[in-house]
């Protein structure tokens, strides 16, 4: 056996081709650890910066078997790989971090209610919309819990699709008649939005990083501050806990990122994601560990890295894509107005209100960060045109 | 002309697949900017973590300029292409930063040597060693400046290679006889070494990181504190400075790291290198924007970003090969150890006391800080072998 045979660096597979496995590479790089992305496509963000890509359909069982091969471990930069074909990889001898039974949870809205109530976790109000007579259904629940109300697709939303705010009962039968399995939920008379982000290991070590603040604007955050200004270390704390404790009972492996709302009360969940998540992109400039390396440490049963702050607020904005898309020349008015303004770009073609990439800012004064943020994301979607856009 | 035709991003050409190109992708992700790496072998550092490698030889002038057509720009990861094939490069219509006239700067110390006293920056005594009676010429050197004095190939040395400190004046004849080119420079009695990393744009800006404190051993660097402690501002602004007026007569276009030996009186200057540098690497977690990022940022005309520290102080220690290779699995205990330190592997084969890495660990009490960085450093090189090692 040569010294060389002697040398095995585990290899991380990452099922999905977006900016999270395009950033997770960045983590990846330094750690030495070879990543191994399977995207549809050679342009998609990822693929472009990553030299071992697996062309495939993450959704096809052939493919996702094909890419598993020769991984040490396979993760996800998304929840669409159906949990059938995660089991079928494990079986094959390639353990999936989070694994099926937790990443169901992130996939299915109504079993990740229908568990966390089981664990006494303080959720909204919901139910699962029958096939008969929704409308009576949602006729009572709207007499008990309020008007309107949130239904949501169980399966397949992001970025504010698959919800619907409304008061309108006949609704639910024509999203039902279009196939859409329906939850409802109160809506939530909340203060506002918070995340909560932890990893945990196989191993069982848990970390929490400081929880942030969300802004969304049309059900897409467009701002995270963190930490969330104004957050007791009380509340802080039991967010955290909610998350680890959340975390261990769902025997998450990886990242998990549960979105809060914050009432007179309390928190009450929102959503789960269990991969690094838009609300963690700002630990890559403001936290000694990136979600991304902690997401790579977590699924290779590493010890997590330190959460703390590199400074007292980090805030990002998201980079949404503006009329004209050639951000690039943009550039030079941001890096020269701000010279300590992080951009992060992801490589994706620009398209009106699509997300393109995040700015994080640093430092002490909230206020000015949060000015500074907004101007950056801003400038690089609609260049000078930004004055009356908003 | 569709939309995508309009939009055009710059594409970055790296000649060198080391560790610095590697480095710098992660820079490149961040900002978008796709990077094209001339590698000689796919399993260089870089060329593992690049999607757009070509391989080929980069000190062959036809490799070169297929390597450089498409790209916007071209940078080096070294200093080992021939300034005739930089001039052809530019000639055939791609810009290379640094160009030809200032690289020749860090490629022969001769010329740098001869150009930085005819700009009255202060350097070492030095003369270009005679291939006339060699001898008598080192004799009469040292007389004047003292014994041992050092020699120094003008061409190609590193990491103390090239480099002989001696009081034999019979040497230079026999290394003469094997065709070095030699330089005598009086061995100066500093203090310490420290280094000044500054970036310059095509436009003339100019940006200083913090001055540094580099600690070599046996030729090598081993460890580097930014800032350098108890430097005093005034001694630290004088180094910056120079640095900035090096970095502009010689018309210098990227990063420049301007090695110093501090004396009694004042700083004089060592080595010059323009790219990344191994003083720099604390950057990547210690500064707002990392040297690799600046590079990318001077090469491509953008303005610059804060080289402000994330920290009081941040420790870099390089991580050398030891006697097994298998560094993976140390990775356990380092960072279960500590949590904060920073590990940058760069997927180089281990081989006793080659650099293959790096680790950084940032915060207030210095001397903690050092022993930590020592500590993952000599673990990752010995593992629990490095007891009794130091």
């Amino acid at each position: 056996m040569s010294v060389t045979d002697a040398v095995h660096v585990p290899v991380v597979g990452m099922a999905g081709g977006g900016q999270l496995a395009r950033m997770t590479q960045q983590a990846a790089i330094a750690l030495g650890v070879p990543l191994r992305v399977l995207a549809g496509d050679p342009a998609e963000s990822a693929a472009q910066v990553v030299s071992d890509v697996r062309l495939g359909d993450d959704r096809s069982l052939p493919d996702l078997l094909a890419f598993a091969k020769g991984c040490d471990v396979v993760t996800f930069d998304h929840e669409h790989v159906p949990g059938a074909h995660i089991q079928a990889v494990e079986a094959a001898g390639v353990p999936c971090r989070p694994g099926p039974d937790a990443l169901l949870n992130a996939q299915d809205k109504g079993v990740m209610r229908e568990r966390l109530s089981a664990l006494g976790v303080p959720c909204p109000a919901f139910a699962r919309v029958p096939a008969d007579d929704p409308a009576g259904f949602l006729t009572a629940f709207a007499r008990e819990h309020g008007s309107p109300f949130v239904l949501k697709a169980a399966r397949g939303g992001y970025d504010g699709k698959g919800v619907w705010v409304t008061g309108d009962v006949e609704l639910a039968a024509r999203l039902q008649a279009e196939g859409v399995d329906l939850l409802v939920e109160e809506k939530v008379p909340f203060r506002r939005e918070l995340a909560a982000l932890v990893a945990r290991s196989p191993y069982g070590q848990g970390a929490a990083y400081p929880v942030v603040e969300t802004v969304q604007e049309d059900g897409i955050c467009v701002e995270v501050i963190a930490p969330a200004p104004g957050l007791s270390e009380e509340r802080a704390a039991q967010a955290q806990s909610l998350a680890l404790d959340v975390a261990e009972r769902l025997g998450v492996t990886g990242l998990l990122a549960v979105e809060l709302f914050e009432t007179a009360d309390g928190v009450l969940v929102n959503e789960l994601a269990m991969r690094p998540h838009n609300s963690g992109h700002w630990t890559i400039d403001g936290s000694r560990t990136s979600q991304f390396e902690q997401h790579l440490r977590a699924v290779l049963d590493l010890p997590l890295g330190s959460t703390e702050p590199t400074a007292p607020y980090t805030v990002m904005a998201n980079v949404l894509g503006g009329d004209d898309p050639d951000v690039f020349p943009r550039y030079f008015h941001v890096m020269a107005h701000d010279p300590g303004v992080k951009i992060h770009l992801y490589g994706k073609e620009s398209r009106p209100g699509r997300k393109i990439g995040h700015v994080n800012v640093s430092g002490s004064d909230l206020a000015d960060l949060r000015e500074r943020a907004r101007h950056a994301a801003d400038f690089l979607r609609w260049g000078p045109a930004m004055e009356g856009k908003r």
